[in-house]
């Protein structure tokens, strides 16, 4: 098999992952459910209430986005795959089906204040903290074995591993400041989701970023 | 890479839009709901009494269908993806995913009249004047970078831009017909439909229309 | 383009409705719905009881996998997709994305009897005399312009027109078959789907049947 | 057509697999459900009482994985499709579709204990028994059909029939082994689940092994 294209196995398990996060980001807007209003209650008012519900959808739905990109990224560069890779991925995949659920508990509970708000957002963290700890095993198995990659350094997969480890550090925090400020947590989802998308993994699947490379 | 053909991120993006177009066309039949019989209410009535549903289905699943037709004719002219048109696309899918919430909420309540069946039908047209304004972001930055498409005149990316305009002004105005007649919303939305189904994006994807060209 | 592979046109609309079709097929499951027992039923008198929503989902999924036969062998046919094509075949879609509601209506009221098992039945035949119809509509297309075909004669055009009628037919005449038994057209549908497994649009796409032909 | 790539169908054969595997282990996660606190019960609690929903997410999703694995490694070695393939596949889809609601009924019973409990566990022995059938049938056909691969042996066709037949017969004793232990059961799923993902049918579709059999 050429060096230089994508083994059938890695193409049929990027189609793969494609699929369940096109349809796990597909799902969320299940979460938000139908509008029910209580007595005398504006159809507007009831709306305006569904805003945790809006901002879950809102922010999980970017979030997976943001996966995706990172996990276009990678594979680009991975050329075949191996048995850890396979299940490394297998188990990413099965965290990422899981987030519809940790977003409808987030949109249920982080407006009722108190214990349940904290374990709500704290069930979120920890989501996105296991699936941080999968892309940065991934990382770290390529780092272990380059012959998986295609034209990439050790330098530039050490620093992918470095990078991918922003992510499940910064969301591990968050599951303890869950307990401190909920909605803190959620500012500090949002600038996590600014830093990916300004980051080396967007960059590298883009056009524009090669080009100035080339340029350059 | 060949400026004859589409990059992989290219492939890729209209891959993964693909999938939820076609994902958030198909959850919209879960907004019609398991039919309950009040009473005495015969199946026949109840069906009928679901006009709203099925014609929130028949509507959404129409304009999904013709955002496809607009993504696809979109996507063929562009030879490489940069990260305004990265996340323009990311934002779209964000949209477009979220329609068979207005779905259900128009579903429910525009058979209500007064204000909740106003608000239920601004907030549709609110949320396809969003997905009109990322199409016109997107055209725009096609037209100051004509060198991400692939065998377009600048004159011809204005043309599309312009008809792309279109969109976003027409449901930016039932936003505010909502507050006169929901109904008439209804129509200005078929309307719209029609004059998209006849319009020049689906011409540019179609082989009769080239043809035409060609033997003109 | 060469008249010998099809199009990007056609090869993404085939994805598309490809995408749809695996979609309303899988959500078929979702009509079955979770088990609660009433009283001191038993889980498994529960189930037994479930037969309609059981029958229904076998019914509806292998009717669904029949169209995708249907369909990925007109398409193998097809060589280039003009305007009525691919409006035809976005009501298709259309069509096939509502087949999980009239499944959910059968399942819900065939068990009732009287005329609310007729009427859920007769919206079932329905909406597949509908689908039988679009692709009637597409196959009369072909026969009309054969240049949209590769390497099709008009005869045997001619004769997929004639073979796609049985559906619409059939299926009408069940329309009225529901108001004398429910339960017959169910046999009639189960004939039907054994008539289109054993026929041509199925020998189309395979491989004995194309080396039974070279070899005859 | 060459012998050495698959035939359209194979491929579309392969992507309506890919979509309806995709699909029915994304759509696991609603199985879960929305969480209601009882009276003055802490969301933790309720999270914790979920234990049967989130295990039966977990299982089922590993089970879909390791399914999609298996499937896609038998397709790699098939060259062309036949009827009996294709209706086969069909078969095994629709009980791949169907794996959600067992899934839900194991995680509304497994914690009930008695005669309900192991219904429900026997319920789901039955479908993987069943799935497992499927592919039994299928490598049974290519043994008799050799010429439907490409590239392999008889002796690898019965060796794969030989370990495809593994889970039908585990599945199969689960059934009766429900009404002693629905735990019990688990601990086997589970087991099966290590034992196909050390398999063959998972070393067949990766490149490390492929280099170790090369360099052996």
């Amino acid at each position: 098999m050429s060096p230089n294209r994508p083994s059938l196995t890695t193409e049929r398990l990027e189609a793969l992952s494609d699929g369940v996060i096109a349809i796990a980001a597909t799902l969320l807007v299940l979460e938000i459910g139908r509008v029910e209003l209580r007595d005398d209650e504006s159809l507007f008012h009831a709306i305006i209430d569904l805003w945790p519900s809006l901002t879950a959808y809102l922010v999980s739905f970017t979030v997976i986005a943001l996966i995706w990109v990172a996990h276009h990224s990678m594979f680009e560069r991975i050329s075949s795959v191996d048995r850890p890779l396979l299940f490394l991925n297998l188990a990413l995949l099965l965290a990422i089906g899981f987030i519809p659920w940790p977003t409808s508990v987030l949109a249920d509970y982080i407006d009722e204040g108190g214990t349940d708000a904290a374990v709500a957002t704290a069930l979120y963290s920890l989501t996105m903290t296991l699936i941080g700890i999968v892309f940065v095993g991934m990382w770290a198995h390529l780092v272990r074995h380059p012959e998986r990659t295609d034209g990439v350094t050790e330098a530039q997969l050490r620093r992918s591993l470095r990078l991918a480890a922003v992510s499940p550090v910064v969301y591990g925090v968050t599951i303890g400041l869950a307990f401190v400020s909920p909605y803190l947590c959620l500012a500090v989802y949002a600038g996590l989701a600014v830093y990916f998308a300004r980051g080396p993994s967007a960059r590298a699947m883009l056009a524009d970023q090669a080009d100035d490379t080339t340029s350059g």
